[in-house]
């Protein structure tokens, strides 16, 4: 605890400082929650210790009611789901210097990030969400991390864009239909790499749109997001934007790597994974509440802004409905603030009266291609995917 | 020091922290550099030591080389200007119950943060900027903090249009002509209030983008931005979006504090300060590089990505020239990235070639009216609203 203390933000209070949390009078968690909730990792001792739930040491979410309205998730919010621990810090004490090589296109070779940074730069809004966001809803509790919303965020990258890359490598190979991406984590010793490697296969119809990031908000790319260079592939789900990446690969296959060919798969209730099932891929639309929200403050009588986010992975939104009965009735919502992008997520608002009692609030969006939000989640063995409004309803209670 | 220490990202370490910033092995800044800094202030500890030049408690900048390109300026290295200390954090410990008084409306009244928060809800990306930016190019070293580019950026507020409040309260009385905005700072024993109070008017124009904001950049307002409550002026310098906001009225006159009456006039030469002449209002168009640039790392000869901002004040930027050789010829630059609305800045890119030698590169923007960034300042006593290119110009060399 020291001078400055009762002046941090919320945000910039560290993990394990139960002193300094008492001592600022903050809103947000209860004391309770705050004593139960984990410590953050070392390599995420920088985070906004009060915004997020700690599963595990690679597994972060970002509380509902800390979601701001401002678009861009802030960098110490965002959440973290991590396959294998991140790579020593080491990696990040000469940036310029990190290898990718880049194989299937016409000269294939190994570039430096110093090397990507002559070939040209974009910068992209983008939603980036773990495939398991939302399963902590399913009922049939599949294994893994039972994440609500916040294991997503919106966040801007800036990096090259990778056609700029494939260009300067003469093209990519003829006949090439996949973008392969390896991460350069460590692997655990005395198991077969194929089994725990982190590579993953997109269309390559995703090579228009991908950057090489080694930016994200405005600041160079932190170990706990992918530093210093990850691909990022617009509306896919997180798991297919590759940290650390080491190798790019224009392939004929999709990667053998279990997480590829058994992992991240809608298996069908009660079937085995394996390598027929559809992959997760591009996101889906999907929307919800953040304010108010059953984990913010107490609620009074009397008008409401009721704000959320909604986005449709690669389209658009076209528009977002709100209930306040649980979805018997809809009500269209208004978007508000910067359109960054159709990757991007947008905020909506609706205003309404809530009196005194219980109330079930919803969300439902529909993108440009007229998807609309459904109200049941896809059942399946590994709990991907889920964009079901009923789900992702917010019960209030209104003094 | 931590053994998280050697995973902070460079924007996190704290000030005053020489081990933690040798032990990180970070760029950016020169050990001596970092030596020479002052410590950060105690309501700005939470700011990025290495991203800022501390000129004094209330006075930060953003160095140069620190700016990133992804639009956004992440709030730890935004600058501070403060006219006044803030008040004590105290006043954030239970933001909704802040008061503001609101006055030239039919029902004049008091309202909360709560209550506010019931009125409407809308975000928007603004150039934040002090009049006094670029005062460090005055050959005339007027007096006043000797600012280079980095008393800017560009963030993104959440707030109540300020229309939505006076029409909650009855409309803006007849013929009221300002804006008035009266800061919260305590203010020093002894003095007369009007020779110190923040307190600014606009032209009652910029009610329709007006916003009171208790959000920055995603997260509840600090009390280094302006928090719980801050006017937020779009296109308007710095001065003008009131901190701490106890008191909106529209009124018939401009307000007669001293900070409006004679501070931040453009005074001619050899001139005195006073109401006649005019006030640091709405920005003009400008535009800086910032990568490369001379306080950035060392320069290889070859092809060379040439970044910067580029912003019209209340208007959209149309294009931006690149120069590589100070100013004799231009090529067009491209604007890149997403675009957050006319009242946040562009990032803008030229791909070029760069020769070993000593190279002068600027750039010069044009907005969507027609304005065409000057080659030379408009000389003033005060040293405000510099936007001339040749100022912004970077000498960089190439080995």
């Amino acid at each position: 605890m020291t001078d400055s203390g009762p002046f941090l933000p919320r945000r910039k209070l560290l993990a394990g400082s139960a002193v300094a949390l008492t001592a600022a009078g903050l809103g947000g968690l209860s004391a309770q929650a705050r004593a139960q909730n984990k410590a953050l990792p070392a390599y995420a001792a920088w985070k906004d210790a009060n915004a997020l739930t700690v599963h595990s040491a690679n597994t972060l979410e970002t509380r509902r009611s800390a979601f701001g309205a401002s678009v861009i998730t802030p960098s110490d919010q965002l959440y973290i789901r991590n396959n294998l621990p991140p790579p020593d810090a080491s990696v990040l004490s000469d940036r310029d210097a990190w290898e990718l090589w880049v194989e299937g296109v016409k000269s294939p070779r190994a570039l430096t990030l110093r090397d990507l940074k002559t070939l040209g730069i974009e910068s992209v809004a983008t939603v980036l969400q773990c495939s398991g966001n939302g399963r902590g809803f399913f009922p049939s509790k599949p294994s893994g991390t039972p994440w609500t919303v916040g294991a997503a965020g919106c966040v801007m990258w800036t990096g090259v864009p990778l056609r700029a890359v494939a260009q300067a490598l003469g093209g990519v190979a003829d006949g090439r239909k996949f973008i392969t991406g390896t991460g350069g984590e460590k692997l655990p010793e005395g198991v077969d790499p194929k089994s725990v490697i982190v590579e993953r296969s997109v269309p390559i119809q995703a090579l228009g749109e991908a950057l090489l990031a080694w930016e994200m908000n405005g600041t160079p790319l932190s170990i706990a997001h992918g530093g210093p260079l990850r691909l990022v592939l617009p509306g896919y789900q997180g798991v297919n934007n590759i940290k650390y990446i080491k190798r790019l690969a224009f392939t004929d296959a999709e990667s053998d790597a279990k997480i590829m060919a058994h992992g991240y798969r809608l298996t069908p209730p009660g079937g085995t994974a394996n390598a027929s099932q559809p992959s997760v891929l591009e996101m889906n639309v999907k929307s919800w509440i953040n304010s108010p929200s059953d984990d913010g403050g107490p609620l009074k009588a009397g008008r409401v802004q009721i704000v959320g986010v909604a986005f449709g992975g690669g389209q658009a939104v076209k528009q977002v409905e709100v209930s306040l009965d649980g979805g018997k009735s809809w009500k269209a919502a208004q978007l508000f603030g910067p359109d960054l992008g159709r990757f991007a997520w947008r905020q909506f608002v609706l205003s309404a009266e809530l009196p005194a009692g219980t109330h079930v609030l919803a969300s439902r969006a529909t993108d440009a291609s007229g998807q609309v939000q459904p109200q049941d989640r896809l059942e399946n063995v590994g709990g991907y995917n889920n964009n079901s409004w009923a789900d992702h309803a917010v019960k209030v209670t209104v003094a």
